[in-house]
């Protein structure tokens, strides 16, 4: 990929309204960035709205930032993208990285759990990583408070993997300041933000998609019903990704998410050699690719307006499926995507999980 | 079934080297114990021993203690024997009890777990009985200390099975006494053993096969590997019974039975629902039906001295399944159960747990 190009593709993904779907959409349907950064305002108006592209000074200040901290860009198709999270929906176009991305080709367990852990999670979370990173696993995991911060600490000796929600200068929590620093110099530290910025509430599924997406099975540690935690096996799971957890007194509140979890399906673990036992039966073929996000690509020319407007009649406030319109509209995929694609550049639609869409 | 037959029958399975195989195999072939009774040593003979049967006076006093004690017997063919425990293999031909038969014929839940049991699991047990009892299930248990004991302490008032491996009126550990008195007048106390019989190490994994025959399905609470309850679990398992286990921390060395049940596919219960929803897709077409010990009914004719010795010569001091002698001998099914009946009866071979003989 020229430089020229790999600039394009950053500016591309930074611009307003382009998200992981759009990004692989435009990318499909003009062959380059840099036609589809031109191509924008054109497909925006045909959506009934306006588009603008990333300034291309604020892209080349961004960069300039990165290298400044010692990070550098992955972007997706370059050759040492992670494999695993290139196979998972959403993925982020770019992704910027310090530390050994070699990493990311070895075997990667996720380790997730609740920030409010038990002294007694805590320290089977550290037991737990340590075993792994022994039997030669590299542990990815959130650098948060908790079970994150025990994962990295097992692990940062011999292969740890930092996801986190805000830019790669920016420490959360202010505790994990030497840890986050550790990772990056010992391990791989991961963020899809551009420096600077904040750990915002909206980032953190975004990261634990990336958490789950770099790894061959996620491990839950300690997790109450409903946490964050959870949404990360769930996304490992939809990834077709093993899913373990470990197990507790049902008597413990914080165990009942774990309980629920192999309740459902996630492979009980006790130990290292149960993760390893289980990430060992992965079978890549199993991964699941891109499926919600393509069913069918844009087309590289016009749609009628008559076509346009059948789809646009079909959304409203709530949110559905892609494959729902494609159906209801009797039109081909490519039409479809073609006037999704047109209607969340101009801003009047929004993408939600699931490869579903409403107005917005 | 006639007085005259009931007492037959009892004096039959009280006979030396009469068990649940030969006990059937014999009604089968005779059509009542009586003639049973008066085959035995003509069937020793021809296997080359000599063979008693229970002394007449011997029984009659036996069921007058248990009269006296206010037992009475449920004997296999009974409308109110058990009917999920009358499909078990190696079921008892005779049961005696003390308590609510009618019982048995409702939701069996058993209850099983660690003699020294955590305190919070003790709690536990205890709690889940309520819930089950609150349901409307009847809890099967040991009479045992520690989780035992609070299985039926927790469903003493609603519905509670306590199954002994010392006669009746033996109680076993002794702080149980009044536990056990409680149990047959509130609920049930079931044993296969004549009164003033001990508690002797041999009877428990027999007395287990009762509990885990009694029941739909079988609930793990603390249990160390390689225990008992983890025995009675595998017997409810292979009788195609629900297999059940309440969780723990793996810091916690009680717990593994229970996590490692799991990881073999037993189902995760957290409470009394959780246990009701997996006993509630039971499907009594699934339970087994005398699958080791009726490869054939005995034939009702002699067999040849040519077949007898083909069969004996295949006979060593290693456990060999009764189907595997069938292939290897080449004869009937019939023709190799009427040997091994009468070797049996003449005390030359010993049978084992799976439908497997050795020479004794």
């Amino acid at each position: 990929m020229s430089e020229k190009e790999r600039f394009d593709r950053l500016r591309l993904i930074r611009s307003p309204r382009i998200g992981p779907v759009s990004y692989r959409q435009l990318l499909a349907r003009f062959g380059s960035a840099g036609e589809a950064l031109r191509a924008i305002p054109d497909l925006a108006a045909r959506g009934g709205g306006k588009a603008s592209v990333a300034d291309a000074g604020a892209v080349e200040r961004e960069i300039a930032a990165s290298r400044a901290l010692g990070a550098r860009y992955l972007l997706m198709g370059d050759a040492d993208y992670p494999v695993l999270l290139d196979q998972m929906d959403g993925a982020p176009p770019a992704l910027i990285v310090r530390g050994d991305v070699t990493l990311t080709a070895r075997n990667c367990v996720a380790m997730v759990g609740a920030r409010n852990a038990s002294a007694a999670a805590c320290r089977f979370a550290r037991t737990l990583a340590q075993d792994l990173a022994q039997r030669g696993a590299v542990v990815v995991s959130g650098l948060a408070r908790g079970i994150d911060t025990e994962a990295h600490r097992g692990s940062i000796d011999s292969g740890t993997i930092g996801v986190i929600a805000s830019g790669i200068d920016v420490v959360f929590p202010p505790e994990n300041a030497a840890l986050q620093e550790q990772v990056a110099a010992e391990g791989l530290l991961v963020t899809e933000h551009p420096p600077g910025t904040q750990p915002l509430a909206r980032h953190f599924p975004a990261r634990n998609r990336i958490i789950a997406g770099l790894a061959l099975g996620t491990v839950v540690v300690e997790a109450a019903p409903k946490s964050g935690s959870l949404i990360t096996a769930r996304l490992a799971g939809e990834a077709g990704r093993e899913v373990m957890a470990v197990p507790g007194s049902p008597i413990d509140p914080r165990a009942q998410g774990c309980n629920q979890l192999i309740r459902e399906g996630a492979i009980l673990v006790q130990n290292g050699a149960d993760v390893m036992e289980a990430i060992g039966g992965f079978d890549t073929r199993m991964v699941r690719q891109g499926r919600f996000d393509f069913v069918g690509e844009p087309v590289s020319s016009d749609v009628a307006e008559q076509e346009r407007r059948a789809v646009t009649d079909l959304l409203g406030a709530a949110a559905v499926p892609v494959d729902e319109l494609i159906r209801l509209s009797g039109l081909s995929p490519a039409v479809v995507q073609t006037v999704l694609l047109e209607l969340e550049l101009a801003g009047r639609i929004e993408r939600h999980a699931g490869g579903r869409v409403s107005l917005s």
